[in-house]
């Protein structure tokens, strides 16, 4: 093997979203976040396998990733985007039959103006600050739309991965306060961590992302990814010889070296420094020296046989236990895996697994 | 602008590639490095404009990215691949008609076979203990290739952007020695910070990559990317309220804050926190709260006007600039560039800036 491989298992997602589906009422829909090429998995591929698990309703960031996501998923599914309305978007939300996510008063009006005909939601501020019409904006807003319903309204949780936050109750009872005007709209407030918190965070629709991907908050998640890295070749390091960028790791003691092909430009971050450990099997090797662009060094004098390749991702080390090395988070992880892997998709989309 | 605008200068590039090879002789070859899609920055459009500047050697990690770089710059170049040759290879090799720098015993036995006939170079290892025959290794090469000449010999430092690092004359030293046997094939020791470092370190070719990106060790490099961030939406944040995941900024008197279209899934990645500034013409913005993955929050209370637009990377803030507030070098800030952006290829090639 030449390439890095890494492995995306669909029927995990699949699985994933059928889970957090479980977690809401009947009467409550469980849509699927699919921004950022669906956390860096290949939207292309995972779109359709959300939908054939049951997912209808879809959200992405932007109006060009909607273009995408309705080439991948055909003409059924709502389409929504978290950016709403932005100048050069009409082409593609007219085409693509996307629903912005509007955001301001100034992205209602110019979406009314240009699209009176099409459907909308509304994103709110509940506190978090980011995105979202303010609580007076709203109100304008309402006079504006002389009666226009909007298709759903939403806002985000900023503190759902710690679930006892005041913060999370405080905007779920402003989410509460703010949509009471519009009573008849389906309300949306959960992305995965409010839907794992309960049905306090549910409302009518939930939008998990990153427990599809296997990712905490969702602590149930099942793995979705793996990675396994060739070895170009192992040598032996002796006393007082250094390996890497900056001589940081120096040998005390003959250790064999194996030099693995892949680095920062593939997602594995200069920041998971030489704290991560790659796996043989069960075996687990460390890491020695720096990250570089396109390889890593990693100790594997522990093993009977030079290997031929060695796991990053895998049963031993998920996409969280990594982002810990790191020091980030495993949503960082994913949307970072990069472009030289080759991609292979398990899963009854390609027939495998069933 | 609905997307963020990444600006890719590719006459700043050619100029950079010709700053540094005036700084060797005019009998050492000055090569290109185009590794890891030329930096990030787009191998199809990075590479044709080296060649039009004068590169004739080019080199990349994986044969794979040599059959794209082929397609690229047509059946003239040399295109060397630093990994050398790994299984699976063969197809790619001759049909790409790359030139592997072999690092291991094994891969010259497997390339003579599958090969016979084709030209190839070796990486010897001078101290860095990554890639590259042993000394030892070497000899039993020589023996093996029965007078068949390598078109190359390389290796590589591994503190080259610290000149005064003793390590640098310790290698240069060694490449000296270890390749004494090979005195009739080219050599070539330096990338950029070699290049940078002097006549003692250029050898036959020097092989410049992230210099010509307008990246350190090259001091005097031109920049090459500009980055430019649509503004989504501007609130006032009133005192005691907070922006953004973990509530981690509170203001504590009335800030504006401008929600802007880009995130960790676009390369503006988490460990950037809030220390970097985004610039509104001359003017600096402080980032606020946690980079989001396809939003960040900026402090523009100090605008006259909302702007529209806001720039991360530009004359003010350079790559290195950036990467110094991650905690991490200007390569990783280069290859971390997602997908998602725009990309505007400024430089002859397009017709413009001629």
């Amino acid at each position: 093997m030449a390439r890095a491989r890494l492995t995306i298992d669909l029927d995990a997602i699949k699985r994933n979203w059928s889970a957090l589906d479980a977690l809401s009422a009947e009467t409550c829909e469980t849509a699927a976040v699919i921004k950022a090429d669906a956390y860096g998995l290949g939207v292309a591929k995972v779109a359709p396998a959300l939908r054939d698990a049951g997912a209808r309703s879809f959200f992405v960031a932007l109006a060009e990733e909607g273009v995408v996501a309705r080439a991948a998923l055909g003409p059924e599914p709502d389409i929504f985007v978290f950016s709403g309305y932005m100048t050069g978007d009409r082409v593609a939300v007219q085409e693509a039959a996307l629903i912005p996510c509007l955001n301001s008063r100034e992205q209602v009006r110019q979406f009314r103006s240009d699209c009176p005909a099409m459907p909308f939601a509304l994103q709110v501020d509940s506190g978090m600050n980011r995105l979202g019409l303010e609580p007076a904006d709203l109100a304008l807003v309402l006079i504006d739309l002389m009666g226009h319903q909007p298709q759903l309204v939403m806002s985000h949780l900023a503190c759902a991965d710690t679930p006892q936050a005041m913060q999370n109750q405080v905007q779920a009872a402003a989410f509460q306060t703010v949509t009471l005007p519009l009573l008849t709209t389906r309300r949306s407030l959960a992305a995965t961590g409010g839907t794992v918190m309960g049905a306090g965070f549910h409302f009518d629709l939930t939008r998990p992302g990153i427990g599809l991907y296997g990712g905490l908050p969702f602590a149930d998640a099942e793995p979705v990814v793996s990675l396994s890295l060739p070895v170009i070749q192992s040598r032996t390091v002796l006393p007082g010889e250094f390996v890497g960028y900056g001589a940081t790791y120096t040998a005390t003691e003959p250790r064999r070296i194996a030099t693995v092909a892949a680095g920062y430009a593939d997602g594995l971050m200069r920041a998971i420094g030489d704290r991560a450990k790659l796996y043989c099997g069960d075996t687990p090797c460390a890491m020695v020296g720096r990250v570089s662009m396109d390889l890593i060094t990693v100790d594997v004098t522990g093993l009977q046989d030079a290997p031929q390749t060695l796991d990053m991702l895998g049963p031993h080390q998920g996409i969280d236990a990594l982002a810990e090395t790191a020091g980030t988070i495993g949503y960082e992880i994913l949307t970072s895996l990069g472009d030289r892997y080759a991609r292979v998709y398990k899963g009854t989309q390609t027939g495998e697994g069933i």
